[in-house]
């Protein structure tokens, strides 16, 4: 109870470092790529008379509002379900997102977009940025409504500086597909954001706190966020994959999984429940691990029943997981997932990353042709002579990768976290907007309701 | 009140049964199409090398993304209005779409995209699927909180078929322009709900059931799904349209109708409001009439003001109907319309249909060019010799066979919905989401507010 | 009390005859141009056989989308926050602006896209009805909930027209650079609202009217507002901008903009509250500040640090201005902003014209490339031989041509709506749907509560 929640020093002094320290840096490193500047005029030109069109921007950027849309009303409104935690929810998930795409961009952006000195950026480092940033939503979802919005930056800080890490690994050294994420954004964030939980387990809180739950109005702000993750999801999956089919690929086959995933949530939330009713938890977030678990595969020939099928065993699972390992885990590991983030994307990244792994290491020429095998893992350079079966067994090992590093990371990141300066509430004042904001006068409404 | 509405076997085993069957009828019929495979590569060098930004993807996946809103969040939010019924009309709208979709790709499939026993799908089916499970959430309208899930599954799944092959007749038999879908999408959903709605008539509901009301936070959520329906409308009516100037010319038009029927909806809603008030309901809803209007004639050259003058009738047509028709409909014929689905889908998409007739009839090589004609009827092949006259003809029949397959199509699944298997609730708990519903503890709601 | 705020005849009567003079100017002038209509088809056969793809219809569509869902979904919501006046803010927005487009496209066509007697448009035409829109809203934003809906579309009217007046001497006479209307958007429309604002001024409403704030989900509904705005603001800053790398560039400048004031503006308020708590109406607000002020410069080479330098500074003044400058101007002059558009719209729409006339100044051939310099800022023609330091001179004029238009504009606007005949409410009633609203029966809500 005696906490000391107070941000008045610590949350301004660190918004503004950090942003100094960021106008410094992209003032040291960015600078727009060839598509965004001016150099643009002489290459259309020279490009055998490219017309306008052909400007990445205009590939990519409807799917880029897409992504942005998902990251900040997606997660931020699918967080509101809490009664007391809407604040908190929408607007530090908007401040740690804020944040994280700038840092992003810097991290992202020395290990890819690097050119003599500079990081040139276009709308692909945009989408990249929300990406790495997906990531810490996710973890932010295992904590939410237990740490202060000065933990939220500092996780967000580390966390964005390991994603960029692991990705790198996985995309450049093992030299692994994985547009969607499945392993570097949810696998990744899953984890780490289990693993910070549980270094900050706070035993008290188990027994069950009674603003940790929702309302009805809650549970309608929360579909808000459920609907635009889930319809924009295609976009997600296809938003950075290569021009022309396999971008075309990604979005049917995430728009297959996602409505399969629909039908198995329903089912088991359903016959899981002794009166047969459904819970309003499962439709909230089961019905989106189709799309998590497509993450990897979307833009390879999973082919539309493939992506039916993997839907199908997401949705089971990660229902199940809520209803079953959710408690499982609290009771007898301490572990508190908030948001049951192990079940929306945890389970499901793995199971994203192995269909990857096996859709890659099933891959021929017969189906791909041969360009197009070529085209779609990158068979190039240094990695001309990679056959599909080894492709696979690299893949595989970018989950194992991703999970170190959420592992490790998240150990390192949570005892960092566990400092007790960051201000983080005690335990009755969990998942409770008052702590941190300025809350309005509530008789008001009473006034409103008697009228 | 003694009725069954025990989901935890029926809805389970419906969910599976029908997921699993798609998924073994997908494995047997679906495949990308020679866009969105591997094929687009070849492609490209043997079209005069095309670029990947001339994959149809490009041209359509905007306008499907929105779409998409609008069928999940449009539709979705837009029933959210009652004030007990928030979860049920999100989340079986949720589950009717996700259910639908997945059928109306194998449905449209089999009758447009079927080639040496496949069908190949694009950006397009996707759309076409969206749209056609458009037509069930309009139905969904007419039966809102008097059905439970397992009924709207049943419903979905034959309409979806109907839907279909009266797409079939008027697209590909009567060689009917359609590309919003007034008839095949609005008459069709509207008079197949109604026609539902009154077989499954509840005599004793008339007596106002209080449930069946909103409440002011509700008709704020209901907002978002009209307005996400009335931003958005512009892509529905152009997402199909032939590329270039009709897709451009669509989104034009149904830009113009629907900005004038607010401001005609708005003067009806205060002239037939006894102090001048006014009412939310029309507001939702009659706003959008203008879009259902021009589903049928947005692509052809019905002129920016030809298109306000649709709305302009509409927006008044729609109001009047919710302020006088319905509540007639309901104390003569028994006929309980929960959202109103007549005035905003059923008149102003017969409207649409007229509308389509005497703009195609009135088309001359004057205004259209003579290639421009051809292109916007397809007058070619079998119907090369087609005068627009005719059109017009061949237009108005498509209305006729519309309504004709919603009474006769709907009699006959009214008629399966009212076995008495289905689950249906009692009805003192219609329009209550607690039959269905694990609902969140609200005395944790009131508590709040005493704060 | 006992003022007539009747709406039944004046309400129809305006709507109806406004609508009537819509429909006959837009039969008399408003047709489709040449990439909407079929003259497209020829257009592209004899421009070196273009593709359909290079209609400007797909470059600019998705981005006219999201500018829809900012002006529909962003303003109507944003000011949503109000306890009891949720009705009249989302449908007041949609009504005015439904007419505003109308009007707007007339308007802007006289000056803009007028040939041979017709005005001729298409989709960049629907674009820029909705930036002038825009400005209304912002300036609604100015007299919420103390002006009547007749009141309103009167504003809207003239609004419009002194809008396409201003843009006109800015765009065509000075030939100013303002692609995201720094000038003529915000600053134009936030002065001209404050102007409004204060000769409609109510001495007596400054004894704080109990209903003039936020309850707990108010507050949420307007965070929909919020992220929409900010999430789509890069497209609205790059609507209207040259095909290719300008439009590239502005979507990027927005994004690294909106990222920092974020921040920034979280830092502020946190520092200016006693406890250190957040405030709701500051997140809400305030981190939209950076898209605002980027609007001019964004598609200029302000670079990503640049972008982010703008972000930070308008951040802070921003939420300083609803912590110190609002209350001060209430008190003092008696002011009364409901939404703080001075904070948001006004000074940062200032600093985004001084922003932009310093870094037009600041334009090199270096920087720029010459063709590239050429293209930014439209030297050709009449203005082929002015220099980046005089273009710098012209927009800083354009900024107090706004000014100048938007005081004396206002001042005669709010002169006509002080005239006693327009509806306005008294004094007590002010912040409150009931006046022209039917509120549903918020007994039946208590009884919700009360289960």
């Amino acid at each position: 109870m005696n906490k000391n929640t107070f941000m008045r020093l610590k949350l301004p002094i660190i918004c503004f470092t950090w942003e100094i320290a960021m106008i410094i840096l992209f003032g040291v490193f960015v600078r727009y790529n060839h598509e965004a500047g001016p150099e643009w005029l002489e290459e259309k030109k020279k490009d055998n008379n490219k017309s306008d069109i052909e400007n990445d921007f205009y590939f990519r950027y409807p799917s880029f509002q897409d992504v942005h849309v998902m990251i900040f009303v997606g997660f931020g409104f699918l967080m509101t379900f809490l009664q007391k935690y809407g604040f908190g929810s929408v607007a530090f998930n908007f401040m740690l997102a804020a944040f994280g795409i700038q840092w992003a961009i810097l991290m992202q952006g020395w290990f890819h977009s690097f050119e003599d000195g500079k990081i040139l950026i276009g709308v692909e480092n945009l989408i990249n940025a929300d990406f790495c940033v997906g990531s810490v939503c996710i973890a932010f979802g295992g904590v939410l409504g237990k740490v202060s919005p000065v933990q939220v930056l500092v996780m967000t800080l580390f966390q964005v500086t390991l994603f960029s890490v692991n990705e790198w690994v996985l995309l450049n050294q093992l030299h692994v597909i994985d547009a969607g994420g499945s392993m570097t954004i949810h696998t990744f964030g899953a984890y780490f954001g289990l693993t910070v939980a549980f270094i900050l387990r706070r035993p008290k809180l188990n027994e069950r706190n009674h603003n940790e739950g929702s309302v009805y109005h809650s549970d309608i702000f929360a579909m808000i966020g459920t609907l635009f993750l889930w319809m924009y999801w295609p976009s997600f999956n296809s938003a950075v994959s290569n021009h022309g089919d396999a971008q075309h690929r990604a979005a049917i086959n995430t728009y297959c999984s996602l409505a399969s995933s629909v039908l198995t949530t329903i089912a088991i939330s359903s016959a899981v429940n002794k009166t047969g009713k459904l819970d309003m938890v499962h439709i909230q977030n089961a019905t989106l691990a189709g799309g998590v678990a497509v993450g990897t595969a979307a833009e390879m020939m999973l082919t539309p029943y493939g992506s039916l099928i993997v839907g199908f065993i997401c949705g089971i699972v990660s229902t199940l997981g809520y209803k079953y390992l959710s408690p499982l885990l609290t009771s007898k590991l301490g572990l508190h997932d908030t948001c049951g983030i192990h079940n929306l994307h945890g389970m499901p990244g793995i199971i994203g990353g192995i269909v990857g792994a096996v859709t890659a290491a099933a891959a021929t020429e017969d189906v791909y042709t041969a360009p197009g095998l070529i085209a779609m893992f990158r068979f190039e350079g240094d990695w001309a002579n990679r056959s599909p079966s080894t492709q696979g067994g690299y893949q595989a090992a970018g989950i194992c990768v991703s999970l170190a590093f959420a592992f490790v990371g998240g150990t390192i990141v949570g005892l960092i976290l566990k400092l007790p300066i960051w201000g983080e509430p005690a335990d009755e004042n969990c998942f409770e907007d008052a702590v941190y904001w300025e809350i309005p006068n509530e008789e008001e409404e009473v006034e409103t309701s008697n009228q």
